[in-house]
This record gives structure tokens, sequence and C-alpha cells, in this order.
């Protein structure tokens, strides 16, 4: 029994996840307006241990007024750190290794489930083929251009369909599991 | 009344239409063992009385065996064609005309609703702001490269969730209306 790697995002019905800039103006709630639906984000977030994502991504989430990951092991992956873990916050650890490097190194931490964040980190874990789980929330929305939720592989990348649930604001969200 | 534009299409969960090549090997049932479901593409074929595509998708369906859009009418968009609708077979036309400018040629014929096909010709009555309805059935795969269906925009377009279906096989199949 490995680590389980999952991905929970939302993306536009093009599939950016964020404008080029970062910013997330285009989902609902951000608006002031929208009620913000129950996505099942909470029960995911609560199920993993550990999070890992870039350096963009962890540098976006520092900008926030509050630290939204208290109480998680987050690694940053950074070619400016050293292939070993190391600390550069509170629960905060900085890596160059790969995905696969880094999965040993999580393995001997006693890691049961990560939550893979970032367009470029998800992207590295697909091709890696270690992302398990994938949910989708689909924002009814055509940005034209951003950060990309998927990008190339060496080969497809079967999934397995587990399920889709609609919300009122009219995101559409599917979890698939990949077909190893 | 204008004429409505309609996109019925399957796409990848990456977004591709179809292989660099333009090969569809990735849809269900073009493997020769899943049973292909109906995904309600019959009620909306019966439902248009022209199509819209671009040369490529042109060329790719002249390489069927047997001509798949008998009885429609059927206009290829290419600037190897004049800018007024020429007949190039029997039942199809071709124009140079932009998206706007084919618009009120094809409403001095009478069209009322039109089937747009294609990546590149999608994304320019996208681009045009004609498209009325959106849907697209999501194949459980990642491509990781190919034709798109979406591309850039001058402007977010905004989308109105109408209905999902989910089937057997994985595929899942959301309708929206563009806002205007």
């Amino acid at each position: 029994m490995g680590i389980k790697y999952s991905v929970f995002i939302a993306a536009s019905l093009d599939g950016f996840i964020a404008r080029k800039n970062g910013s997330l103006d285009w989902l609902p709630g951000n608006d002031g307006q929208v009620q913000v639906e129950d996505t099942g984000y909470n029960d995911f977030y609560a199920a993993v241990d550990t999070l890992v994502m870039g350096r963009n991504t962890y540098e976006f989430v520092q900008s926030f007024d509050a630290w939204p990951f208290a109480g998680k092991r987050v690694v940053v992956l950074s070619s400016n750190y050293p292939f070993t873990m190391q600390v550069v916050a509170e629960h905060v650890w900085g890596t160059s290794a790969s995905p696969v490097e880094l999965d040993k190194q999580l393995e001997q931490l006693g890691v049961k489930h990560v939550y893979v964040d970032g367009g470029q980190t998800i992207q590295s874990y697909l091709r890696a083929g270690l992302i398990a789980e994938l949910t989708v929330t689909r924002i009814p929305v055509l940005l034209g251009e951003g950060i990309s939720l998927f990008g190339t592989l060496q080969h497809d990348i079967g999934l397995r369909h587990r399920s889709t649930r609609m919300f009122n604001n009219g995101m559409v969200q599917s979890k698939y599991e990949v077909i190893r």
C-alpha cells in the first residue's frame, strides 16, 4: 500500500485553473454575490495528511490573509531547494526531488494521502503515473487563456468515471480514478 | 430571430477532440468492443438543417466510406473559396466568408439551426459570439496533446449549465447555453 495521491480542483470549461496572473476572480463566490456551495472540499481536505504544490502556488497562497493549510504537512517543489526535504517554514518543507523520489521520502514519514495542487505539479504527478484520483469541478465559463490544468503526456491516461454531481450555480463536479 | 448555432462534440477530459493526426481511436466504440450509447446525437442532428465546418474536418469526413451528412446543407469554410457561397459538391458549399458574414448569406437561404463542427471552426464561431448552445461529451481519458476544442478568446464567455447526463461507459455529457 503506497501513498495515495489525489487532485481536487476547479477548472473552467476550457481547462484553466487560474488566469495567467494567477487570478481566481472567475470562481463562484469570488464576486461576493454567488453563495459558494459545498463541493465536498472540506471532506476531501480532512482526508489528506500532506499537500504537495509548486513554488508558484506556494507563493500565491502565502499572499492570503491566513495560511489555509494549518495542521497539514506542506511540501513545496522547487529547484531552489535541496534534494532532501528541508524545513522552510512551520510545517512546510521544500525539496527539488522528483515526484517519484519524493514518494520515497514521504513514505518514510508515514504519509498516507497527498493532495497534489497547482498546474505544473499536477501535470508532473500525472506524467509520473502517481495520481490515483482526480476530482474536477467545472465552472461554467470559457476563459480563453490561463494556467492549464492538464499538460503533455508520454502516453494516454485512461480514467474510470466514479461519480458526477451538479450544483445550483452551474458547477459540474466529476470524480475519476486513474486506470493503472 | 436569427440563426441558432450549436456545438455537439466529444472531447477528452483534457480538452482534445482528436489526436494531432485527426484520429478518433480513443472514442468509445472505435475499439470495436464498447457498445456506443445513445448520446442524443441523433436527436440533435435531426434538429439542424445546416452544418458548418472547416476544410480539415471536411477532408477528414470525405475519407469515410459513406457521406454522413446526406440530406443536410454543408458549408465548408476555407480561404480557398470565394466570399459568396459556391457549390463544391452535392449539397456542399464552400466560402471564405467570416462567421458573421456567412450568417447573412445563410439567413437569406432561410437557415434556422446550424451545427458548427471542427476545432478551428468552433473556436472562430465562439470568438464571433455566435454560438448559442454547447453540448460537450467528456470521454474519460487524458490524451496529452491533439486538436483542441477551445482556443483563445478576446474576453470571458459566461455559460449557463442546462443539464448533465452520465453514461455507463464513463462519458459525462453537459449542455451549456452561452450567456449573451
